[in-house]
């Protein structure tokens, strides 16, 4: 039997984490062949001292069978990239699972896949999907019909488990959870704004203000190239 | 003020994410430096497709406050391996922190570092540690004076967060915490030996049949070679 291709998407200044987690638990999946798809094969410098070496490139990409898409601050470049945006597009209309972790989820959106869909994102992030029709859903993993997005960073472990299950049933997610041994037990309880004590959403939210500017800034600009395609598909 | 140097090892075949869940916290605490330490300046391969980009020689290197090494396949030749032990007893011996997350604990061990030590390590080869005169301890992160230890894989992150807040403070370590959403919620319950039903865990142990045993040689034979070194320091 053929094998399920996962198709991974990488960018320069993406998060690593985000694809790593997801990355963790696909590369270890029986049945599944894991592409790191990218522009070229040069290695891609993530956010910080992380790279990611791509295996394929856009162009010599096979039709996947998952797509997957992670965010991080390169992804407000990506927004408005359109080899990138164009890759992600094409790939998702035929796709049987199309996903995204984190900010992965505005790429989705600018690429016309997630209309009429609920999804997923960066807390911080999330009040942008509508501009892709998206129905933005405060949760961790959110599965709607073949769209599966995961909250900000981390959530992506939670996410490739949750989607793992899926693909290989759920005795294989489950070993595989205890091999990674995940059971997680955070030192703090104040990973989400709603549980942080209000000083470090305020903290934060002040830091990361350029930031967000920016996004909003490209989530438009991805909004309008949208719509002006028609449906972008 | 000097910057605290945090020196993470790299090493082929490790497990990506025991390596890039601390490097995420890492790379973004104030006041830190990270360095990629490793034999060359290489790209180095780890298990799966992800590879590590190190930023200094083993030889380069200088005396780094935060000494961290993470586990996975690899870390059965590197038990036998003089040049990694050389350099983490070197460095261990200074460092302010020596700290390890799933099987880099018994590399830690091989280095002489845990004489004496509480420490954790991957649920499948803790029982591994008293070779090495470490008291095994069945916990997520294990703090005993200036030993720090994660268990399997994914117990890096809560690691992570858990060293960064006795680094820069509980607040910086918060804000980061929520930066990343880290609100995990697994899947299943199953990510430790105790929780999951038994036939996952006579199920992953019988995968893993080979690959304890050897890594009980490998660790039979540091341990001798520990002993043969006085207590390795």
């Amino acid at each position: 039997m053929a094998k399920l291709v996962i198709g991974m998407v990488a960018f320069e200044q993406a998060t690593n984490l985000d694809f790593t987690g997801p990355l963790e638990v696909f590369g270890k999946l029986a049945g599944c062949e894991v592409q790191i798809c990218a522009k070229t094969r040069d290695l891609v410098a993530c956010e910080g001292l992380s790279v990611i070496r791509p295996t394929v490139t856009f162009a010599d990409c096979p039709q996947v069978d998952v797509l997957f898409v992670p965010g991080g601050p390169g992804q407000i470049d990506v927004m408005t990239d359109d080899e990138t945006i164009g890759f992600v597009a094409r790939q998702g209309q035929a796709a049987q699972w199309v996903t995204a972790v984190c900010t992965g989820s505005l790429i989705l959106g600018a690429a016309g896949l997630l209309q009429g869909y609920r999804a997923a994102c960066h807390w911080m992030s999330r009040d942008q999907l509508p501009l892709f029709g998206a129905e933005p859903v405060n949760q961790r993993v959110v599965f709607d019909r073949n769209r599966v997005t995961g909250g900000g960073v981390t959530a992506g472990i939670d996410f490739g488990f949750a989607l793992a299950a899926r693909l290989v049933g759920d005795p294989a997610a489950r070993r595989l959870q205890l091999a990674l041994e995940y059971a997680p037990e955070p030192p703090f309880d104040c990973g989400l704004p709603e549980r942080a004590d209000p000083d470090t959403v305020t903290d934060l939210l002040g830091r990361a203000a350029g930031l967000l500017e920016r996004r909003w800034a490209a989530s438009r600009t991805a909004a309008d190239r949208l719509n002006q395609r028609g449906t972008g598909q």
